[in-house]
């Protein structure tokens, strides 16, 4: 009976990497947190520059010398203490900022702060067992600059790369608001593959635990129980930080841009639309999974009930029969009460005739009953 | 026990056309979309004209030489990117705005721009199996033109039309706020049958579990449950698009008009009342299937404990003499000890009178336990 | 199994006398209404008088040759299009108003219009086979007058016209809202004798589902669930209603009339409380019914359990006795280990004893366990 | 079966002492109504006098000779209208507020009139059979006097009047407001007994569930659950009404003062929590009622399929050997082919071993399955 | 079936220690409260001073001669009622204030009071045997001072106290209200190791419910849930109060250290998130628990079904041929029809090959139904 679980939890809780009771602001940076890559797209509508800067000296000389442009600071990888604190000090970030970029489990939101404003988000993505994974993205609205900030790990914001270098959309025109916004509607963008993905899922289960149940349906329901109340808070916050975003009263975001993000927040809307119906119909697959469970079980216990109660009395009859009354005492005076059937010469005929008919009313009764079908 | 299931599932999840990181308001018209039918309805108190325009050029010069009328832009079918691409620039309406007319699937909802509303309605209609499909219309109300658009489908805006030749009802004599406000109510007012559709099939599927209940009725309860969860959902953003209109501070719509958009919302807020109803409904059928389904084994397992306790004793009794036990040895020495029932010319009387005895006993015992009863 | 199900389901749906599409405002009375049967009530402190009419320029008339009075016109039956039109000419009644009081399904609500309010209540009674019938009163009131209209049904007003009859309590020494409130006030009493019918009911059948569940009583819960249902969304608008009523700033409407009606509030919410309270009750009886079905099954098996157990190593035993092997050969040789028992002559006792012990010895086992207990 | 109901039901219900459609504010006292018993506190600081008036004649002539003090008349019982009538009048107490201190249900509540506050409060007790009762004490708070109404019953007062009496806390030193207060605290403080001893019945109740669930259990579970919603609704209304007084404006209540009732609210908010908490945990008992039911039968159903998975095998093996195949017809031939295991001299023994080998083999294939284990 | 059952319980209620009745701000302290012992840091950026004071004297004293110092006063243990009087006159705290300290179980809240703030926090931990405790630390925020006090138990304030040693981060260099929120925050830091506890704890559960559930499965569930609502309503109180210190507007804490306190509000909406996932989580345990209760029932009756079915038609059979019929009567008439196989040299081979066929065509009917399979 025991069979090794495959190990299916999504780990919900995470480690703060602060300790308890730390230094609030305190940056502890993991021994083996990875180097951090810089890239840095400067643009306008006319130029698009890409550097590779490795120090915050070069992305601020590069930002000095080009002033009429709009900088995208992209840093993935954490691994560089030194450089963190100078990325603080440049752009006038709180310690409490960037311990929040550090930690890697934030719930989406906003903070304003007074010459940026400091967005976290959380892109989902499947891993190779086919389970959620969550990362976060930090990201800084400057007036003319916007830096994102995450470990290693997936990558969402390739549509935007090639847009820039197209030319395509507004993208190019507009300021480092309508940036900020393009980032987070990709990020917004890729919950609905994550939302279909988990509806197939859903489709597959419902359609399993009609045709054939088993104790892995169970746990396929458990799972995916567990990636929807994950999917489910983060997008929550999700929407709720997008919300934020449109209610600010910072100059930081343009109203023209406020109507995009406006439609990025209509599709965090029918975001949660689906993942509370993903929610309700979870829950009545477990209802299903009892229900069919319960069904195999009348199967079986009808298979039996409709044996025994044919063969019961059968059996019966041909015990009566194999009694050893004796129907003439040795002295070979005849009990004529003593099972004459016995010595009838029609007797044995007898008996399967009356067991016919016995089994004959019974299959008729359990076919009334509806106890012969199928289902 | 493999069935093969039939489709039941409605897809309640869709694909956004636009491919996620596409560039916000990017018009993806698929390949077989269906070529744009356009009529124009242009009228006044005495005077009712209908035009089927072929280019956006002949609208607008329609709409210049009758000034004095209200216009009412149908149009069918998406599948030609240059006219939508010239109603975007000839109505002032914004790529995202049309970018949400183009994807089929928008929650209802209100936008206000400069010179227009734009807003978006959900359709029901029962599909050839019975199912629920649902379709979006979008409405462009400027200050003397309504816009409607949508995807090849039902149509639910003949009774408008009728009224409108008719010259029945207030609507030749009002403006276009009116035209729209018909438009919205001919949608809500078809939600009606819809509602009493799904009534029909919950007291239908009520009576199927209280008869006879099968694992179809399951998959019937699970249909209905999502059929409900996508109404529920699209009906309650209805209701607070409709109350959204009402609240609006735009020229668009006028007082007198919001009086009877008033009475549209009190309609939302019926069908909500009823939809509320039906969830609370269908969540009690589970129940019911259950019982239904537990009632079942326990009528199976009630006759085959009466046919055991009552053939087991009996068995036994009657195994009793088919013992060989033997009464005289080979000696002819009597063993009056061994069986002499056997030897008792009334001992097969004697068994079944006992037997019969038993059986009466278990029998007035079962039927004061009310085992014998038939629920 | 076919039970022929009575037809035991409370309509919750209802049709919209409008059918869809139809012209808003427009009055579509069928064909079987009855013909509308007018009483006027005209009282003031010192006179009370009641007039038949049976047109209302009758009505107006009375109105306009006593001024100083209270009018309370009461309208039964909807068969006559004219008079309805007239009323609403006479009255500036609004024929969307109209509309609301000929269909006889609308939430209680309170509409204000220039010159009177509009209030739609319903009433509850319990029809002979004891479920809910609820009904609708449209109220107008004005400045000196009430109009009451309804479908014919039953009259709750009876006690405010005996009270006026009687000069008792304030009423002839009020005006219209306070007459108004009175009516009010009558249909929220009316609620607690149906709250207290639904309390014995869930009282009965919680005894019913300790002692003997069947299966009508399943069907029983589910129809005072729907009950409960209706009676809970109806009597939540009505409270609503109530509330509209005492926070409306129009002057038909005194403050020494409101503390009234914050009265009539009171007992609103008093209901709510109760129907609260019966809807948890509720929920638990499925419980209670399922647990007393899986009680009773547990009682079955118990007994199949305990009988079989005890008889199948009986029958075993006596089996064994029952086999023919042979302790001597037909040349007359000895088996002895062929069965020895059977030559013994304390064979046949011996086994008796044997099984008594067996049966001893299982008896106290499934005592020390319980299972003898009747529950 | 059938099991005589104790009358377990806590009536939820309560009849409105007035009949639907009597006139508001009509003081009906039933006719077994027991007569009033005042007692009257007069005090200051220096002075505190005990007078037992039989007339509302007497009251106002004492509160009239002592003004400098604060006046607390408590009233038991109402069976003497003209009195109550009184009271009325010289309080200035509307018949509408009277008609609430007459009927003894009212949710908690506060209301505020020109010259004094009116406010509702629920006591509990329980009651011999342990089970929950609640009483009305209605409290009017005017300029100087406070006056308390209830039926006979429980009186929660006696720690107020002792403090009173031992000067003790700051009652003697301050108004009528502070006495309200204090006697507001009291029935608030005796919520926790109430509590203390409904999560007794919780802890005792799980216990048994998890020992020896009888259908008793399933009873108490239910009563619980009643007095719980009971409970819950009335601690409720309580709490708003505290918050009630605090946010009030009137001049009755001093800022000082507040500064206590703050804290009576703060007890109320953790009732609340504890309540909270307590519902939850009643809706678990049912699963584990229901989870201990099944396992039980799960007992049951393994003994029977232990009993009968060893037993069937053997019978069957028996009853081979009790087949009368001869092996020698009339004319002596042999029949070799006809059961030669009856004539082998080894055959019985042979059996018993192949027997013993096949119980062997199903016990310990149970044993590894875990059957033959205890839970 | 008797188990005793370990003292599971979670005491979820607690007495008040103030008896029903008892004068409000009445300081009862039990007569085994422990002696106070006082710890007193004072610092500034260049200073810290740790003093022991045994007085209240001493404690003012300290304070009048470092006025340019924060003072900490840290007091453990109440057993002093005059020095707890002195507190009170002292620091001007309320006399109800000072109860709330002594009565060990408040919720987490915030109160404004003249010249101090007062805040009430809960801290968690685990107890020997696992389960949570949870203690009260009432604070008391001046503008210079910050009097911490609880009784004897848990200290989470070491780091905090390391911190001022080693001047590490803002600690020394702030006012008493940045102590305060270093106090406030390492008690909400302590939440997630037990939260995290709280899910290894589950996970566990839920790998055991998979695997192996038992009865003491079923306890752990209730324990965990009960702990559940515990720390559920604590937390949730704890964020109110964290969000109430954010929102008051009080001088008594900076603008500089909201911006700190705001990170600890968004840690209490993390530590919500984890624990409304983990009430989701725990609530479908129960359903997995019962769900292989059941799982295991099927196993059970599968095997008694599969025995049984093959079995009984097999024992009719033999039993047919254990009937006594007599083929040959005493004066040695043949009776040709009584059970001639019995005569055939090739009935007991010709019964074994049908009783084989019987059986191997089961198996294949069980094998296609899939009922020997293992799950």
């Amino acid at each position: 009976m025991k069979t090794s679980l495959p190990s299916f939890k999504i780990k919900i809780r995470k480690k703060k990497n602060t300790p308890p009771g730390a230094s609030p602001g305190s940056l502890n940076i993991s021994a083996d947190a990875e180097k951090p890559k810089i890239s840095m797209h400067s643009y306008n509508a006319d130029q698009l520059e890409l550097n590779m800067p490795v120090t915050v000296k070069e992305i601020i000389d590069l930002m000095k010398t080009k002033t009429d442009r709009v900088h995208w600071i992209d840093i993935k990888g954490f691994g560089d203490k030194e450089m963190i604190d100078q990325i603080c000090l440049s752009f006038n970030i709180h310690r409490l900022e960037m311990e929040d970029v550090l930690n890697s489990y934030q719930r989406p939101k906003l903070e304003e702060h007074g010459d940026h404003l400091f967005i976290v988000s959380r892109m989902f993505s499947h891993t190779a067992d086919l389970l959620l994974r969550n990362e976060q993205l930090s990201l800084f609205l400057g007036s003319n600059y916007v830096i994102t900030m995450q470990e290693n790990g997936q990558d969402l914001m390739d549509p935007v790369r090639n847009r820039m270098k197209l030319g395509k959309g507004y993208i190019r025109h507009q300021g480092a608001d309508y940036l900020a916004y393009a980032i987070l509607d990709a990020i917004v963008d890729n919950y609905f593959p994550i939302l279909e993905s988990l509806g197939e899922k859903l489709d597959e289960l419902e359609d399993e635990l009609f045709i054939k149940p088993t104790r892995a349906s169970l746990q396929k329901i458990q799972i995916i129980k567990r990636e929807l109340i994950l999917f489910r808070r983060t997008t929550f916050a999700e929407r709720d930080k997008i919300n934020d975003v449109l209610r600010t009263n910072t100059t930081f975001i343009k109203d023209a841009t406020k109507v995009f993000i406006r439609d990025t927040y209509d599709h965090t809307i029918q975001v949660m639309d689906f993942v509370e119906s993903y929610k309700e119909i979870t829950a009545s697959l477990m209802d299903i999974y009892l229900s069919s469970v319960s069904n195999r079980m009348n199967q079986i216990m009808k298979v039996l009930a409709v044996i025994s109660t044919i063969f019961i009395p059968l059996t019966f009859i041909v015990g009566v029969y194999g009694m050893n009354f004796v129907y003439e005492d040795s002295a070979g005076n005849k009990m004529p009460l003593n099972m004459p059937e016995l010595n009838s010469p029609y007797g044995y005929v007898g008996v399967w005739v009356v067991m016919v008919l016995i089994v004959t009313l019974q299959l008729w009764i359990f076919y009334k009953r509806g106890w012969l079908e199928k289902t």
